[in-house]
């Protein structure tokens, strides 16, 4: 019966045990190269964010020699990249005051960490601990370029507020900082270029706002994947933060920021059943390992749970993971064209590509890295909770 | 400025790092309760299914007296918890060839690992280990009883020809197991009453259909939260398979199969900024703590990505978590409207509900135990992976 699952025997990536995250070392190294080209070009340092990839070899990689630091959003990242001797990070999510002593411990210790507040309650907060607790906080203050999330206005007077009453308290006042998540919105290159330029001149007229009020503000932090591919100028920005594109998905793909082939994240799983009247299969990957993320839902062309690849992570047809349970995964036609009944084998093994690399990584507890060779592969692990 | 944070200061659960999972071990008991004495008066046994809590302190006190064993949806969970000494197991995905060896593997150890498939081809893969490995593989035939996934039907020729080709291998055709995951998707009592007949008929005619064809078919399992809760009777039916009761959810709540005051795990987290212009607050809980889950979007009431509790799990109002970034959440009004600037302080701590109690929970390494005495807690962790 062995014609049924020749691959199984075989001494390759292709015994892993299903599902199984892969990460194509070849994709990863040009999606690294062509962002490092694109920002030398623009002439601004990377200051990755590590969100997407939690794991430090493949960070080092991401850092070229002019990189200031990383950028982390839990602490638990922040303590794992300073064990690898990671010093200088971004905490990019806005301080909750009942992390502030945590972050001062971390301080003392030697970690360059910065913090991000938006409002003059939390900078009060941390006013308050730089005194009680006899910490410099390093702080910046997140600016709103998308109206998405938070952020204060570039114009608001609460910003110079802020800065005051951090520097009053020796706290170091070291600049702005934003995000531009509504890029992930746009249809179309003009909507990212503009994009793009938004972020940069919200960050920028913030930064000269605190100049003009006695603070030098030596930084002006920038970032995302799909703005930093499409910014045409970052003239006044002093560095970009990005993750996603280490790895690239079906969103960016579908924002043209890659091509679905630029993909190197995939999770393996085996083919384990078919629905014969509904020309669909079964696959032992459902959103525990491929993650409940529909990013897609919304743009022009709907992956489902992810699109489908064979193997060898080859691109196969119109066929998307329709609909997920806890561990199984139905594979369609995405136009709903039932599949042959010999589209598939039992035991075949298939790749998904997913629609949030952040989001399917987060889903497992570390990388089996492949090559274009097919050799057996060696293991990542990633750094997880909070 | 300690008016701004007092719950920091206390030395209770309530210092935890955020976001945290809690588990509140009295409505998790409730639930248990209820649920075993339903099935009590049901008259069929429990076989508790563990992929919701993960975790073999929490399943023992799932498993009554005559729990015949455990139901386990990955490898990970059944080495986990047979080290624990829980020998009887079903594997409940169908099972895939790649894995026939690892199964082989842990009989030999002593574990009833109980397989399931659903067509011919991977029966004969199974047949075919069995005589390569001379293991005598313990199967379950899965039926349809939903036409959404997989699974024979009851009067599918196959399903006999599957038992035969096992049989013939050596292998042991223990019965029919099937799974009513339609019933998620009822929106009346009368579909849930009509869906839970339906999987129990259906079983059961399998089982005929195997027994005719001179197979005793000692077991037929079935089962599902909802359908569990809202069987009018199981005659028939040898084990029920639930595992969501543990702790409920939103969506268990919109079905009707329980109260949101009963749902016993949540998401600890801070409030870290206020969006005044949209009436919104950010809290630090995003879809890495929460889940991209939106289970309830499909229902009568779309709860975003959880439901807003204060920091003592009481329900307030109808907010909701509206949007999420990685490690952002949105609080907003359900219906839109601006929620006042005094409603919440920065610093202060919630608790969010989960749309999916397996999802939510899925994203962390373990449970923080709290009662309603509030006292500091115990941990309790997960396994994970495949």
């Amino acid at each position: 019966m062995c014609e049924y699952g020749g691959s199984m025997t075989e001494p390759s990536v292709y015994n892993l045990p299903t599902p199984s995250l892969l990460l194509d070392v070849n994709r990863m190294t040009r999606n690294i190269q062509d962002f490092e080209a694109r920002l030398g070009r623009l002439g601004v340092p990377l200051r990755p964010h590590v969100k997407t990839c939690k794991n430090f070899e493949l960070t080092r990689n991401m850092m070229p020699d002019n990189a200031p630091g990383i950028t982390v959003s839990t602490l638990a990242e922040a303590d794992y990249f300073f064990s690898h001797g990671i010093e200088d990070q971004i905490y990019a999510v806005g301080i909750a005051p009942g992390k502030l002593d945590d972050v001062a411990e971390r301080m003392d210790q030697g970690m360059r960490l910065k913090i991000i507040l938006d409002n003059t309650i939390s900078a009060g907060f941390v006013a308050e601990a730089a005194r009680r607790l006899g910490c410099r906080f390093e702080v910046l203050l997140e600016i709103d370029s998308d109206g998405q999330r938070g952020g204060f206005g570039p114009n608001d007077a609460a910003l110079i507020d802020a800065a005051r009453e951090l520097d009053a308290a020796g706290c170091r006042v070291l600049g702005v900082l934003t995000h531009m998540g509504a890029s992930y919105n746009c249809r179309s290159r003009k909507c990212l270029v503009e994009a793009a330029e938004h972020e940069r001149s919200t960050a920028l007229a913030a930064a000269q706002a605190l100049r003009q009020a006695g603070f030098d503000s030596p930084m002006v932090s920038i970032g995302s994947t799909p703005t930093a591919r499409f910014a045409k100028t970052l003239d006044g920005i002093t560095e970009v933060r990005a993750g996603t594109y280490v790895f690239m998905d079906l969103v960016m793909a579908g924002l043209g920021v890659c091509k679905p082939e630029d993909i190197a994240i995939s999770v393996l799983s085996e083919v384990i059943g078919h629905r014969l009247d509904a020309g669909e299969w079964l696959i032992d990957a459902g959103w525990m390992a491929l993650s409940r993320d529909r990013g897609t839902a919304s743009q022009a062309i709907d992956y489902g749970y992810g699109r489908v690849c064979d193997d060898a992570g080859r691109l196969i047809d119109d066929l998307v993971v329709r609909s997920t349970n806890q561990e199984h995964g139905i594979v369609a036609d995405r136009h709903g064209r039932p599949l042959a009944a010999d589209r598939f084998r039992i035991g075949q093994r298939l790749r998904i590509l997913p629609n949030h690399c952040c989001a399917t990584a987060a889903s497992h507890a570390g990388y089996w890295l492949v090559g274009e060779d097919r050799e057996p592969s060696r293991w990542l692990d990633r750094c997880s909770g909070w």
